[in-house]
């Protein structure tokens, strides 16, 4: 383990938080609120460490994957820690628990909140909880990669342990490029975002928050009730940008470099809208006899679908009252998740298509036995590889997912709500059933149970391995073993 | 597609059928019953109707893998259809419907009632419930096996379909013998079991039908407390039973042949055996406050975890009621399932040691991308082959259950009644939660949602593939091409 090329990074992502929470302060300015006092604090200590943490250059520039693992699954602990630092020092989130989840939660763009009450919380506070959304959406290292040149094999590494999904598309050879393209479309959309909406009538304030919401995909609302209380408009409007924002981002990059045959053949992202308008068609039909009319439940389920499968999770009705069918809709939606490759979480996708390709392979296999084909997707054959890390990827969570369901039983509260509440963190999708439903908070559950979910939060996020890593004990074995002989030497 | 051969195989299941109703009739003698009646005349119409379709030898004898699954597909569904007849056609199960619920349910060893008042059916009926689940546990296939030789390469395709877990053990180099040795070693057991249960001073014909039950890990009481009502000695054998019945019947051939060290070194096993500790202790500790003393509460807990884990169904105490941790390791242990190669159903406990043995390898391979070793169980290299084999089977058992959850929601059930309906069946093992709990029944469903349900049960006897290959078009494709090449030939 490189540990000082790692010491390195979280350094550089400790300065990059620093810049972050001056976007506070200046909310903090033009609102006058004391509370950014306390931010501009925690970027001065942010800065202070930051510096004492690059100031020695590595030594030795070997960097594997295992390091790019560990660095990530460590930034996002290390972001989260501090971003969570100003809730508690202003007594607005006053439990460190509590903070801590809700900060993972924002960077995660989980959205899942242990607040009760948001309308309560200051500009600035409220501010840097959607922030962290947007942040967290295109993932701060890719960002790193996009503003620091690293030196040897880190690139591709901190972007494959970082980026969702089954494979990482280089847009153009050089990462440092194809981060910095990525970033600018997505900078570019939440602009757009934002004029949309204040084009709608809505204050500047909430458009930038809720398109910092929209973007990361991650759902924190700033008002009590999500977004129910503004008009049709905005509710269309968020609704097609959480649908855009799910879209794997390679499609954008064609258009924008106008290889409009490419991004319509995505086959990845033709499945993702017609699971979409499947899902819509299906909830529709279930609310139509409770909504004031077909405009209003096409409103309402489009918002819901959207909401859930890109992850997002706003709200405009509390779906935990809505029929059978169209919650079990919804919460199989979370587990498909948005496109790879987009901000977006859940399990993908284009996983999903190449595992039910996989099943018909298996059963061409049982009419074929000798003349079996590789997958394809956008006709191009699937490597071997890539579909066993699907499998395994797949397994992973879902033993994951039992495990967690396991642990946050003990504390006695009914299935739906446990099922629903991994569901909900590990998908990064904030709302769930029953007592995290979305007119509820995740504020019930005790301090273990809290530390699970933020686990899952972050496992989702990360696509489990980076973090799981960490929590492997051999990984540490060689690490030591690893110190020992170069002290040696 | 070779139908001829097909038509040959089923005809002989009908014989076997035709044989295996003259067990109710007899008990009809016994208690002078005239249901037995009922149960002579369809097992003539089997009989007459086998006759006819077995007169003409097939003519080519190939016969596939593909050939294999669709004979058993198909034999599992006659022989549920006329196991069925004989309930509609004595009124006690006047519904057809129903009484193809209850039959599938017993062949399949699930053990999932449609009735409220088993105690009102006759003894021929109750007998002939628990005789399917004694059929259904080591497979009507594998009897078929035993007694009849059948040409070509039928043999180990047919015993592959029906057979439970990844791979398809030949004890002794001939299927015949194999077949043999494990309907001796499974009658051997049931036999003592029931010496057992008589010594404990429960009635003969109690003892028949519940050791049934048990060899099958079916779960059909005879009472509609289940087995609330015997004596502690009583549950305490069953659940022994139960335990050693989901035990691979490969560790019995060889304790049988005296290699004693290969029987106690087989890993599958052992797992299978700290799961169920485990397990038990966790229950023993949550229950512990509500039962009567530790005794009583140790008894419950095994009971429930063996019912459960060996997918038997049967119960003692309402767990609906228990705790909530306590229910969700009952809801996990309803997808570990048994060994492979017992009578047990469920995914398999080792097909879940494949699977984590599969993400730690994935975990060795970011540590050291270089040096992957192939995983091992028993201390021999697991294929390639077997581990894609195991994660197909993960994948298709998920997209089935998340479509039948899906399905049944439309009833407008609550989510945890339709998620455990589904898992209790898809898994054989009969009692989910709520709605579905031990001391409910699955006759509340519709007409449709037990249709799915019964889908449901025979897919996760026949382990998925041989009953989907059924709803595979370019399957029929195949075959009607074929037949036309044929007769043109």
């Amino acid at each position: 383990m490189n540990s000082s090329m790692v010491r390195y990074v979280l350094g550089q992502v400790l300065k990059i938080e620093a810049a972050l929470l001056l976007l506070p302060c200046a909310v903090a300015v033009i609102y006058r609120e004391n509370q950014g006092y306390w931010y501009l604090a925690v970027a001065f200590i942010c800065f202070v460490l930051a510096c004492l943490m690059t100031i020695k250059k590595p030594t030795a520039d070997v960097f594997y994957l295992k390091e790019g693992c560990v660095a990530t699954a460590l930034s996002w602990v290390l972001l989260s820690f501090f971003g969570a630092l100003p809730f508690v020092l202003t007594r607005e989130i006053p439990d460190f628990t509590d903070a801590f989840f809700e900060t993972v939660s924002g960077f995660t763009t989980t959205g899942a909140s242990i607040l009760s009450d948001v309308e309560s919380l200051s500009h600035c506070s409220l501010m840097w909880r959607s922030f962290t959304h947007w942040i967290g959406g295109m993932g701060v290292l890719v960002f790193l990669l996009a503003v620091i040149p690293l030196s040897g094999g880190s690139n591709i590494n901190l972007m494959r342990a970082e980026s969702p999904g089954p494979s990482v598309g280089k847009l153009v050879p050089k990462i440092k490029y194809t981060a910095r393209i990525l970033y600018l479309i997505y900078f570019g959309m939440t602009i757009i975002e934002i004029i949309f909406l204040i084009a709608g009538k809505m204050p500047v304030f909430d458009a930038f928050a809720i398109s910092f919401g929209t973007a990361g995909t991650g759902g924190f609302g700033i008002k009590n009730d999500s977004l129910a209380g503004y008009s049709s408009y905005i509710q269309w409007v968020v609704t097609i940008f959480m649908i855009l924002f799910g879209v794997n981002f390679n499609a954008y990059y064609f258009i924008v470099f106008r290889y409009f045959k490419k991004a319509f053949c995505m086959e990845e992202v033709r499945y993702y809208f017609i699971v979409i308008a499947v899902a819509i068609a299906v909830v529709f039909f279930e609310i139509l006899d409770t909504a004031s009319g077909a405009a209003d439940a096409l409103k309402h389920s489009a918002f819901q679908v959207g909401s859930i499968i890109t992850t997002t999770g706003f709200s405009t009705v509390d779906f935990n009252l809505w029929s059978q069918p169209a919650k079990t809709v919804l919460v199989l939606l979370m587990f498909v998740g948005a496109c790879a490759g987009s901000t977006g979480g859940g399990i993908k996708v284009s996983r999903f298509v190449v595992l039910i390709k996989t099943v018909i392979k298996e059963f061409n296999s049982y009419l074929h036995p000798k003349g079996i084909k590789k997958i394809k997707m956008d006709d191009k054959p699937v490597e071997h590889e890539v579909v066993r890390a699907i499998n395994v990827y797949f397994i992973t969570f879902m033993l994951l997912f039992s495990a967690s369901v396991f642990f946050i039983s003990f504390e006695g509260k009914d299935l739906i709500t446990n099922f629903t509440a991994v569901a909900a963190t590990i998908n990064n999708i904030g709302p769930g059933l029953e007592l995290v439903g979305p007119v509820q908070n995740f504020g019930c559950f005790n301090v273990f149970s809290k530390y699970i979910l933020i686990f899952d939060m972050l496992a989702g996020r990360l696509e489990l391995f980076p973090l799981l890593l960490l929590f492997y004990p051999p990984m540490w074995r060689d690490t030591i073993e690893y110190q020992r002989r170069r002290r040696k030497a």
